[in-house]
């Protein structure tokens, strides 16, 4: 079945319903499962999240043996068998695709073919966290979809598991006809753009890369080609002369925009730092152990964006502050998973709506048009809140009383408590992150440096959400026994409360005598006087989000 | 001569230049001298700051030599000679008041009169950090302006200071005059309003006073009569009748408004927290001697207000936002020194013109008549920003470019690291303090009470400034191992970034088995995902403002 079928199948009414219906976690104990970017793809503890993420996908009828499998294997006490999953077996029955086709929900049984392979999981599908996802399939093969959650591929863990669950051999015929689609099919990556080496790649498929911190404040506006890069699926090719975007929802009349219309209101201008809520986290992992990508304090940029005020916009299309009963402003992206469930997230409506809050329809970042990894060719800037609500390849403005239903709005970007895990985890009870907390951190000199006693220069960047500006940041290499405070923070002229860039500041801190290794901390305090917290111990949270505890560079002394 | 003579006097404008040119202080080193409120009345410590004060308020001629004998005497280490100041003294020439009134300013000398001796004090003036404060009493009697800085009266120290600059008795017919006059004059504080005795006291003049913690969180609206009181000044007694507020400054068309006037504008009630900005400030004292009011975390009280919205005034006045060059907005109160200054502050300029502000003229608390104490009849109510900038008793709205001028803008109420003493500190290089930084105290139970392993209920207060919600508070009662959430948050339902209320929470912690004391910890997280601070250690600060760290709450276990 080639998958544009599937697509088309799985649009259908009835399983969007079944999809919606099963799209919050249904074992809370497995809620923790995030199918987009929580793997790593680095080394040992990328295979380890990979491997407790299968777990959780594919497992065993038991569920108390399956996470327990999966935790022994995870840690490393399991050896997983040998490949073989999807090879003909002869002791098995054969079905054609037409066969395996009626068999595509929870009532009919949920089959899945994978290479020469049946599969019956139906038992499976409740233990699944994101169990629209494996519906998504049913009925055919999950090779499109492993294509694009890359995670399920070459993995041995899955591989094993998935065998446990096959009935059958595909029918020759078919597997011909089968491979020969999935020759045809794209890989959902493959058009993605080209990207400088000079990035950081935490992931490549979805594209995750970040600026290195060795040159991230060598400039105060951050080149485009230099900005970090957070996709969370494939990068849409979007031709600009087909572009629409739908302003619609509670208390709107719809509009339809071209990017030509969006031009032709009034273009407004603003230089903001994005930065990601997960920025940092490697400082919070290097505590405890949690799940992300590996951001080690450069997914965060500073650019200046042009575009439609999007509190122009909804006044165009009938937007009344006193009587909308509107509380969120959806965003959703041209890119989509499988089956075409776009990306997704909200902002509260008074943002939205208020001038003073900033929010652009931009068609332009530092001067140009926004570039495809970027937002190609219309993106939401939500200045001072986290990078996930700035939703690029933006295809739809709606208003609604109720939050974005999007994976990412409701499942992930959130904070807990460091005593939350994932067997206690309860998504709907945090709020999702929107203004983003103070944060600082050193660029120069790079962590592991020699330098000498004496006075140190030490550079680095600061921000705070909510448009707060930079105050001061306060510096020490004594562990706090003697502070200086940076001689020089560079940022724009924004007024008060919409100060949405960020700031480069450069100070000096005295490096003790006769001691081998020095550590030098950064504080930042915005204008709402808020600090960074000290430590990553009493903020630490299973997501390793809000990573904005003291920067501690570590350096060596040449005695 | 009659204190009245003295003030209209002092009012020329010749002084107003001079006095104003001298409003900064003019040796670095002593520019940590504040004489509003920064002393304290209770015990050791009041008396140790009121001796540094006055050391630095009346000098002897070698600057160094008076630091170094003003700290000898803060440190305990010079015993305070008896007092015998103003005493007759037979060796000395006498003057006249006639002759002392000539004597008026640097030109002329300056002279002073203290009971029965007259004083030349020329060579001192320069060394006074608030030297227009001094000059105020030029040629004259200084005890009017020692019962407003009462820090002076009673203080050997001072006594022992003022004498070495004596140089004869006054007339003993003007003796006896000035003492009719001193007698007819009146006490600045006489007419302050009566007030509930279970106020905690930090000062009766001018009055300052808390709600105990045992009872704060009692309500979620905070009882008038029970709302802290943070006055910098005598108590104003205002007819309504006769009262007037101005509204002018840059770009404005002047405007006089009666009450009556003002409750023509459309009425706007909101729910709020005030704070004073050093609150909490005994607990950051706990960790290192610092300067102010030892408020104990009832600084801080939660009111509905109810008045003419700013941006409605301003609007009314001509106030257009594009055009308007202005960046503060001045308030001014009808509280005043004997040199008819006002009580002053200002706020941004955007705070202050946003509907979405906020920002009140209010005439009503909790639906009365605002009382006297809290600001009777008009008061500028700047939700989510330090209690210092909601000026009561208003009587001047002025837009401009710069800052309020008046020492608490100033002069007071700054952040600085925790290395900044008041040997190296620069109020210039700070920024005043207006949205406040997120907090959260524990009321109950109160500390040191005896409880038992186990469950353990606790309650307290969190709050945030700049319209953020506070979205969770974490519990630990063993020192962060783990930590629960507090179960329940009581507040408003203002909506997204207009949360100007405070949050009354509940949760429990475990009290662990086994060890006679347990320390529970208190943080609260607000909508922007800021948190408070783990400890005051690093963000202690020489006038223990911004005092936020995690309470830390110490109770004895009954094993």
């Amino acid at each position: 079945m080639a998958s544009s079928k599937l697509l088309t199948r799985f649009k259908s009414d009835k399983l969007s319903v079944l999809s919606r219906s099963l799209r919050r976690p249904i074992l809370p104990a497995l809620a923790g499962y995030s199918w987009d970017g929580g793997r790593k793809e680095r080394g040992g503890e990328g295979l380890k999240w990979g491997a407790a993420a299968a777990g959780a996908i594919l497992g065993l009828s038991g569920l108390a043996y399956n996470l327990r499998r999966t935790r022994l294997i995870a840690e490393g006490a399991v050896e997983a068998p040998e490949q073989g999953a999807g090879q003909r077996r002869k002791d098995l029955k054969e079905f054609t695709l037409e066969e395996v086709a009626k068999h595509d929900s929870i009532e009919n049984r949920v089959w899945v073919t994978y290479k020469e392979g049946v599969y019956d999981i139906t038992d499976f599908v409740p233990l699944h966290p994101g169990a629209e996802k494996l519906l998504m399939a049913a009925g055919g093969s999950v090779e499109p979809f492993w294509a694009m959650y890359a995670v399920h591929l070459n993995n041995k863990v899955v591989m094993e598991l998935l065998e446990e669950y096959r009935i059958g051999n595909l029918d020759q015929d078919d597997v011909e006809h089968h491979r020969k689609q999935m020759k045809d099919s794209t890989d959902p990556y493959g058009n993605d753009p080209a990207r400088l080496k000079v990035l950081i790649v935490n992931a490549s498929t979805p594209f995750n890369a970040e600026t290195p911190l060795s040159i991230l404040t060598d400039s105060f506006i951050t080149p485009t080609e230099l900005f970090y890069v957070r996709n969370h699926l494939p990068v849409p090719d979007v031709d600009p002369k087909n572009y629409e975007l739908e302003i619609s929802g509670l208390g709107l009349k719809d509009l339809t925009l071209t990017l030509e219309d969006l031009k032709k209101f009034p273009k407004h201008k603003i230089i903001t730092c994005i930065q990601c809520a997960g920025n940092r986290r490697a400082e919070m992992r290097a505590r405890k152990e949690l799940k992300g990508l590996d951001w080690k304090g450069g997914a965060v940029g500073n650019a200046e964006w042009a575009g439609a005020r999007l509190s122009d916009v909804l006044a165009a299309a009938g937007f009344n502050e006193e009587t909308n009963p509107a509380v969120h402003c959806i965003f959703e992206g041209l890119d989509h998973d499988p089956a075409m469930h776009p990306y997704g997230a909200s902002i509260p409506i008074e943002k939205a709506s208020d001038p003073r809050g900033d929010v652009l329809l931009a068609y332009e970042m530092n001067g140009e048009p926004i570039t495809r990894d970027h937002g190609f060719p219309v993106r939401a800037i939500v200045p001072g809140v986290a990078g996930a609500r700035n939703v690029k390849w933006l295809s739809r403005v709606v208003l609604s009383k109720e939050e974005s239903d999007s994976h990412w709005q409701q499942d992930d970007y959130k904070g807990f408590n460091p005593s939350t895990d994932w067997d206690t985890v309860d998504y709907k009870k945090s709020e999702a992150i929107q203004d983003m907390p103070v944060t600082s951190a050193i660029c120069s000199p790079s962590p592991g440096s020699q330098v000498l006693p004496g006075e140190l220069e030490v550079k680095g960047y600061a921000w705070s959400g909510g448009g707060r500006r930079i105050i001061r940041v306060d510096l020490t290499a004594d562990g706090g026994k003697t502070w200086t405070q940076a001689s020089s923070l560079e940022q724009d002229t924004a007024r008060h409360s919409r100060h949405w860039g960020w700031t480069i500041w450069k100070g000096v801190v005295k490096v003790p005598e006769g001691c081998p290794n020095v550590e030098v901390w950064s504080k930042a305090v915005d204008s709402s006087y808020n600090v960074q917290p000290e430590t990553f111990e009493n903020i630490w949270n299973l997501r390793g989000v809000l990573s904005n505890a003291y920067c501690r560079l570590k350096l060596k002394v040449n005695l």
